[in-house]
């Protein structure tokens, strides 16, 4: 049994066995161990005693299951270290996604050694996959399907899978084509299991089934897969032909990128084209993914600097005033960066629509009143103990700190207001309401704030 | 076949039918097609339509599957519209882990009043499912898996499997336990299918194998499904018997979650005990999930508006320093958090660990010289154009304006080494590095900010 604390002591055992040089011993535990414990353990290892214990299991889908599950470096290092005659039963190996991805990666001098290696079916396979476009659902779907005839019988039905064993859970859906590959419909193993020999397959058919293009984006993919709980979706080119699948565990790993790419882009980071791991990219692409906004909202706050600067004469009489712009400025950006947040994120949840809108900016409206209330006190406060030696002309210390806690409320209200209604009306206009990030509110509150500051300094002080 | 658009073509063939009272021919259709999608359909119509058109279906499973579908506030409506004979029947097929959350936010008058009308076997399963906290592995579980003995052989497997008839996708494992229930192992679908009938279910057996506690949270269960890229994971209690299994797409679920919440930590939101939906939580409880940070950040600017006070003196001799107090403050924020949420999501993609901090240092410092340097040139012209006929003691434009552009550069050379330095500090001590929340840096490197921008005028204009 594997748990955490039990993972732990079958690794110190395995690495014990590794020190006795008990190797069969060893080996003959690793076959019987979950892929990804076996991949970790062996990543560990220096690259030659991996090698010597990978190429000595039996079992050679693991040894393509579990090379698959290293990492990009440690890939590289090893294809550099084992025979291209060895290395090519492993990459024969790899589940059918991976591996493109693998081939995907290597130069086009090292592609051209390999390929003799591979068997033509292989080869094919390789080629067709690295073909889709990256983030479609050609590009992450994998070739490992069963497929049936739908005037086979039952028992033909069975032996035919029994034939093509697809790998692990690829199991679940028996995709019927006709004789062209195009997709008539699936059968599930329950059915089969469930029918009686003799029994034709297209009487378990189920004809109306969900697909995906192959060109489809990998974002609708895993959303399809969600929403009609799915362990795997076929992908049907544009002559309905199943081409390959793709499968939960791959939708899973579209989420958490796509989660990375909305998160970035609220706080104004510009997503790459590819994923790209934090550490093998570039000081200046990282630079790059986030100039933009950063310089962009650099130049759009010259508008809340003209504001400032005009009234430059104001704050020359009371400079008092310039002592409380970074507190109007900063609570309003983290009032409307937070409306934005529930906002965006019940949105992606689909817990709101469009049609809410008035719903919500009411609900918006009550709890920026409520943290206005507070705020108003405390700055009331905040502003009578700081400046209780100021000189104010003609006015009382509590009229200024009135005043000044009067316009931190109203633009905590107006900036709640404002980051709310911002990814609405994006999404309104087709947009991607992750866009209205969380730096692009503080520069556009930070206008409204100057304006609301200064209107009511001259108004109440004036 | 259903795609988004044949999906359209659908629903109308579907309300043309209802429109034309044929509803025999409408059932039919309805028993064809994906639950999702007559869920979909069902809610749109008249709560005695929906009503009629849901009982009618010979397929009592796919009615508590449809029903489980409906949203909340749909469920209560109907189950106040239903008689509870009906309903009792409903809710015998409904996939349990939704049946136990709805029994759940029944009323204790209603939880009493539909017992007498459910078998044993349901009401046992219902109390104990809804006795274990949310969250957890058991909170979100269900008990619709198939057992199997070991000592039985291939062909008993299968009748058994038949007998149990777990819903869906379930099917994929069978689980292997002794006559306490106490799990030994499990055997896939494959493996019945690929044996020979006589041959022994033990022989299959995977007895090295992952499962849950029941205690478990809900995150760690979704990382092991993910981890070990299984359909469903076993959920055992305290003396090892198996209780209940939970599924792929719970763990997707649970992703969905895990994502808002971090989201939400990060932009200073507390998140809830429970799972909330936007639009059913009441203003209080959404004002009470950010006023802490709103009012905790702005006691704690107390701080940087006392240094600004220290300099009172100075912004009075040099007033044109307080109208770029706000660009400092803003691009440090801006930059402060991109760092921040960089690291945190490398950090929860595993793309990087504690041990690299110096290599993840080292490549924020490059990344943020770069962005200084651009930063640079454009404050230097801000200044330059926007206080042009601005007089300044002893000292020429060009002076006060190369001074605020080099606070400005090390401002961003500060703020983005915090931001970057923060979550790893808050994982060094076992916290949540999302807490580093973009609110917070913004608090502390307006600190940070103000006391690079007044050193530096006094260093450089007085």
């Amino acid at each position: 049994m594997i748990k955490n604390s039990q993972a732990e002591i079958q690794l110190e055992q395995w690495e014990e066995l590794l020190a006795q040089r008990k190797e069969k011993e060893l080996i003959a535990l690793l076959e019987e161990a979950p892929t990804v414990e076996v991949a970790e353990f062996l990543a560990k290892q220096a690259p030659e005693v991996l090698v010597k214990l990978l190429s000595s299991s039996t079992k050679k889908e693991s040894q393509g299951a579990i090379f698959a599950d290293f990492n990009e470096e440690l890939q590289a290092k090893l294809y550099h270290l084992i025979s291209k005659e060895t290395f090519a039963k492993i990459f024969s190996y790899m589940p059918s996604d991976r591996r493109a991805d693998f081939y995907q990666k290597l130069s086009d001098k090292e592609q051209t050694k390999l390929l003799p290696y591979l068997t033509k079916k292989i080869k094919e396979d390789v080629i067709t996959l690295s073909a889709y476009p990256p983030k479609t659902a050609g590009g992450i779907m994998s070739t490992d399907f069963a497929t049936v005839m739908s005037d086979m019988v039952v028992k033909q039905a069975i032996n035919k899978l029994r034939e093509d064993s697809p790998s692990k859970k690829m199991i679940y859906y028996l995709y019927v084509v006709d004789a062209n590959m195009q997709m008539v419909g699936f059968v599930t193993l329950k059915d089969l299991i469930m029918a009686k020999p003799e029994e034709k397959v297209a009487s378990a058919l189920h004809d109306n089934f969900v697909y995906a293009d192959v060109y489809e984006d990998q974002e609708s993919v895993a959303q399809k897969i969600e929403k009609y709980d799915l362990v795997a979706i076929p992908v049907l080119n544009e002559d309905k032909q199943l081409v390959g699948i793709v499968s939960h565990d791959d939708a899973m790993d579209v989420i958490r990128v796509e989660q990375t790419e909305d998160m970035e882009k609220f706080m104004g980071i510009v997503p790459a084209e590819e994923e790209l791991d934090y550490l093998k990219t570039s000081s200046f692409q990282h630079f790059k993914k986030r100039v933009t906004w950063i310089v962009g909202l650099f130049v759009a706050s010259f508008l809340s600097g003209l504001i400032i600067h005009k009234h430059k004469v104001l704050l020359e009489q009371l400079t008092v005033l310039a002592l409380y712009v970074p507190m109007i400025n900063d609570s309003g950006g983290n009032a409307g960066s937070q409306a934005a947040t529930v906002v965006i994120r019940a949105l992606s949840l689909e817990q709101i629509t469009l049609r809410n809108w008035l719903r919500i900016i009411l609900k918006e409206a009550k709890v920026a009143f409520l943290l206005a209330l507070c705020l108003f006190f405390l700055a009331f406060l905040k502003v009578a103990i700081l400046s209780s030696n100021t000189e104010i002309e003609n006015h009382s210390l509590y009229t200024l700190a009135f005043t000044i806690a009067l316009a931190l409320s109203l633009q905590v209200i107006i900036s709640t207001l404002i980051g709310s209604s911002l990814p609405l009306l994006i999404k309104c206009f087709k947009g991607d309401p992750a866009v209205a990030a969380s730096p692009a509110i503080t520069t556009i509150v930070d206008i409204t704030g100057m304006l609301i500051y200064f209107t009511m300094a001259i108004v109440m002080l004036f």
